[in-house]
């Protein structure tokens, strides 16, 4: 049988909920202090509510930080990665986006929090890099190789490298706070990088037609 | 009055005992669980002994981290940043000690527990930051002036930026553990960031003569 709207209603409600407890939370007092019962009391939901959605921590923070990157990219108004035909745009549309959730309180916190406790815990860093970072830079690398096949990139361009070059300063910049992060730093670093590898404006014939 | 020799050489070992017992715990039980007193433990001195010398835990690791560095440089048996003339060669000379430094349980365990304390504590990181990482990013930026000065590099070339495009996507692969560490990949690194930036090598007269 299914659940009445105003049950779905309030399911939805009581997840939303745990799922801004723990990003709240995590980012206050870190993952490794971070429990259920804090994430329950301050969500104000029973224990046995997220346990019987998620079978850990790990698992609502996955699912947290999930819903924090779906949430910009709503916000951003854009589904999925950009593809105007002009890949220096499209980077640094991108770019700048992260940026700007960098210098969000909402989204630096939680994500520095995250960062730290995958950086030392070998089995939830691959957890986490698996099921939330490859699939953003999967996403860059799918448009990196709509570039190669238009001839934009040569075609044994290591996309990998590239797109690590991409995240990589600005990422390192943000955890390491070397420097304040702006949105020219990530447009001269995009310069940088299509200029290290060759990158060619080459405009299709069909596309002023 | 000044110790004695074999004070002296007492000293230095309860010293340097002190600093490997820091690293060696700070990789075990990350940086918050640290105590003074399990160091003292560790390291077979008193409690006293390293309250003498150090006013908190965050000086031992920053101590700690300063020996650590200095021991890979004296290891590689070389005095500063190369300077050979030949720009990419001493890059990628550089990002392999790195390289080699990470895939070295007794550096990786303490940096990792260092970065992930400073990535969630601004005070910490901001200290460890000023006192271990700047000194090394300015390493790197002299040698950047150097060829800049040598007419390798433009005159408007923005070295931080290009230091962190070097040092950035390293660190990245390290920490997020998106791929295996391996010399080809800094290698290829640098090439990426020489060609962006518009490296040219050029030969002064006076070195063929």
């Amino acid at each position: 049988m299914s659940k009445s709207p105003d049950a779905t209603r309030r399911s939805e409600r009581s997840r939303r909920a745990i799922l801004d407890a723990a990003l709240t939370l995590v980012g206050e007092v870190g993952y490794n202090k971070l429990t259920i019962e804090a994430i329950a009391a301050r969500a104000g939901v029973g224990k046995q509510t997220i346990y019987r959605w998620w079978p850990s921590k790990a698992a609502v923070l996955l699912d947290a930080s999930l819903s924090l990157s779906g949430e910009a990219v709503e916000e951003g108004g854009w589904t999925g990665f950009p593809d105007t035909g002009d890949l220096a745009a499209d980077l640094k549309t991108v770019l700048r986006i992260t940026v700007d959730q960098f210098l969000d309180e909402r989204y630096d916190a939680p994500t520095r929090a995250l960062t730290a406790a995958g950086a030392t815990d070998p089995d939830l860093g691959t957890r986490f890099t698996e099921q939330l970072l490859e699939p953003q830079l999967a996403l860059y690398e799918a448009r990196l190789r709509t570039a190669v096949d238009a001839g934009q990139l040569p075609a044994d361009t290591d996309l990998r490298l590239m797109v690590e070059m991409l995240v990589g300063p600005l990422t390192y910049r943000w955890l390491m706070r070397t420097a304040p992060l702006a949105h020219a730093h990530t447009d001269a670093l995009v310069d940088v990088v299509l200029r290290g590898v060759g990158y060619v404006t080459t405009r299709p014939a069909a596309a002023g037609a």
